[in-house]
């Protein structure tokens, strides 16, 4: 019989990788909580209406479809899996609408399934990690998913840059520079900026339809710099002849203005070049990127004013943003910052030699566990080693043993596992020491 | 456009839901971890191969298969969702055994999915919760899932039974009433006595091939009474002539032993009867029922000593249970044992009427926040009854206002929901009331 295996860019997780991973989960449910957000789940399968072309072309194609079976199975409407949790929240936003009281502040935690080419840190199942508010069009959103991006990051250690853009502002340059309808691969090119180089974004823009005096016209922006103030101040010139460009540096303005007062200390960024390549972000742009490790955005989302347009509810405004939980699991384990105490959630282990002491030894897991305290009794009178081996694989930090000595006195040999110090001590200093 | 909705059998869960959910899943974890139990998770998905004949031919149907797409798609295998959490944690443990250090102790929490008829209370997507330990023969086992059970629903607050029964037992007793080729036939059978009673019991017993001096030699098992210890009394006479029934006896009373030792004062009744109609228990079987709802098993599980042979590696023993958790759920709301607090994590809404109040709202929810308290601020200065109607659809307890007399003396008006009263406080006060 062949070793069992699992479906190529899937992948298990074990008892480490699952204590890990609930770390950052955790760490990021306890930040969503202060702000008031709460947590929705939806199912893995949607209609296969709710999903189709929502994704474009090439995102259709990266469905998985089930197959219909038991009776009727003709009958049933096509299912998929869900391929982000975008899609279903705003499918979910507008079939509970009744139910729901706006603004509707939400996150949602669950695997996503995309048949993508599995390759290096890309799988075909995948967790996402959104948090949302919905049905309000204040900047306030913005500047409360920029906290919570501070918090989340000053708790796991991590040390980050927020880049911020603004659509608006991405539309005011287009009309200013006389290309309005050209805005989509103005900004699908500036994105590449950083990868690429001005000279190549430059000569991406001509083959995407500018002229010369177009491209000459971009380069200012392109060329931007200084603090976020004086880019502000500049661009006002240079939009002075958008609407719709100026409404984007107001809201920048606002939202660097309530950072002040809030006393912000993350390091943002205004980054005229971000674009994220979403077409439906329609304000505020973000991006986050860890500044110790190589590994491209960890979080990123912005505005959408449309979002449940798709399923017949237009005009409701929402700001959200996700956080990629395999990336900052990378950079956490890239730069060691996973809490050591992760590793074991048992404080002791009781080493058994025989049916009396296995019966003493029960008593005192009884008595540890009322205090809260994580207890294992090694199940089989086997050999010394292996129970200590057992204790190793698992990093419990101490191990009981209990012989007639300790039983007559009532204490238990306690072994230190890192140190391998050994003394007697009784069930009060155990609690104490544990 | 039609209003969207989710494929039959599925569920959206909203913000309460989740909160009650988690609050179970949460009791549930703290007890696992109390004993040493990790957590793990698997794919959605396994390679059909994985899943197909490990649940009966019925169950083969019930699969949910998934379309290969991409590329490749006509090479790759075939995937199904998973249909339980028994077979995919037989798989990993055979996938991983170089990894794993035996006794394994594992947890795992994640939804399955049936082509089921969906009907009350069945869906086509559900969570399982499942805990585990693999790799020992150890009684031990069986008393730490038991007294698990004690935790949990002490926790809960709700009232159980929990059955036990022992497969060697039941194989005894085929053997000494001459009909051990028939013990499936005779557990499916007595499984029903609660149900259908012992007149149909037999009439079953008999259709399944049994003679009549077969059943009545079945009648003082299915008539065994008095305390526990006097039950496995008789049985030891009843079965002396049988090896393995002797065993189960030896076995039940070896855990009935440890339970008295760890003063287990869990509801516990042998249950001859009780056979879960599964065959691949071996030793213990378990049921949990709770006592104050009509509402059938909500945990079960049981020994197995070839779990892992359908993956090629024979001769590990476990023994497991299984959480109901959807129908936990619905005992704690028919007895309206939910914490009142899960309804909201907010503590205080602030309420805005302008942007100065804004700012001011603003510095001190940073403040409360950092003392981890959840707030938030409401974010447009609409009118105070659409205000005071989120906090109140969000069962939010306290409201503070922000006028210019509180910006003044550096307090804010804070508005007990559920009482009506006001009064202004500073922030140092409203932190003691928080």
């Amino acid at each position: 019989m062949t070793k069992p295996s699992i479906p190529k860019g899937t992948r298990d997780f074990g008892q480490i990788e699952m204590a890990r991973r609930n770390y950052i989960f955790d760490t990021i449910k306890g930040v969503f909580a202060l702000y008031g957000f709460q947590q929705i789940e939806t199912p893995a399968m949607e209609n296969i209406g709710t999903l189709m072309g929502k994704y474009g072309e090439e995102g259709d194609k990266l469905l998985f479809r089930i197959q219909n079976s038991g009776e009727k199975a003709a009958l049933a409407p096509e299912k998929g899996l869900r391929y982000d949790l975008t899609v279903p929240f705003a499918r979910y936003v507008v079939q509970h609408r009744e139910e729901l009281s706006f603004p509707f502040k939400r996150f949602q935690i669950q695997p996503v399934w995309r048949a993508d080419r599995p390759q290096k840190g890309r799988y075909r199942e995948f967790y996402q990690c959104d948090v949302d508010v919905i049905g309000s069009d204040s900047l306030l959103g913005e500047l409360e998913l920029i906290q919570i991006v501070e918090e989340v990051y000053r708790r796991l250690g991590i040390n980050v840059c927020l880049h911020i853009n603004n659509r608006k502002i991405l539309a005011g340059i287009a009309e200013v520079i006389g290309a309005p309808e050209k805005i989509v691969d103005i900004t699908v090119a500036i994105d590449k900026l950083d990868k690429i180089g001005v000279e190549a974004v430059n000569a991406e823009l001509v083959e995407r339809g500018l002229n010369d005096d177009q491209v000459a016209a971009l380069q200012p922006i392109l060329n931007l710099s200084g603090t976020t103030a004086e880019k502000l101040t500049a661009l006002k010139g240079i939009l002075a002849n958008s609407e719709i460009g100026l409404k984007g540096v107001e809201e920048m303005e606002v939202v660097f203005n309530e950072l002040d007062i809030v006393d912000c200390t993350l390091n943002i960024e205004l980054d005229l070049c971000l674009a994220r390549g979403l077409n439906y972000y329609t304000g505020a742009i973000f991006e986050v990127k860890a500044l110790d490790a190589q590994i491209g955005s960890i979080t990123g989302g912005g505005r959408y004013d449309n979002l449940t347009g798709i399923f017949g509810l237009p005009g409701v405004s929402g700001v959200g943003i996700s956080f990629g939980a395999d990336r900052i699991y990378d950079v956490l384990t890239e730069l060691d910052l996973f809490p050591k105490e992760l590793q074991s959630t048992t404080q002791v282990l009781f080493a058994t030699f025989g049916a009396e002491e296995l019966n003493y030894a029960l008593k005192w897991a009884k008595a540890l566990r009322a205090q809260n305290i994580a207890v294992e009794v090694y199940p089989e009178p086997t050999k010394m080693k292996k129970q200590m081996g057992y204790a190793d694989a698992k990093q419990i930090p101490y191990v009981a043993i209990v012989g007639s000595d300790e039983m007559n006195n009532n204490t238990v040999m306690l072994k230190n596992m890192s140190t391998g110090e050994q003394k007697q001590v009784s069930l009060e200093e155990l609690c104490t020491i544990l």
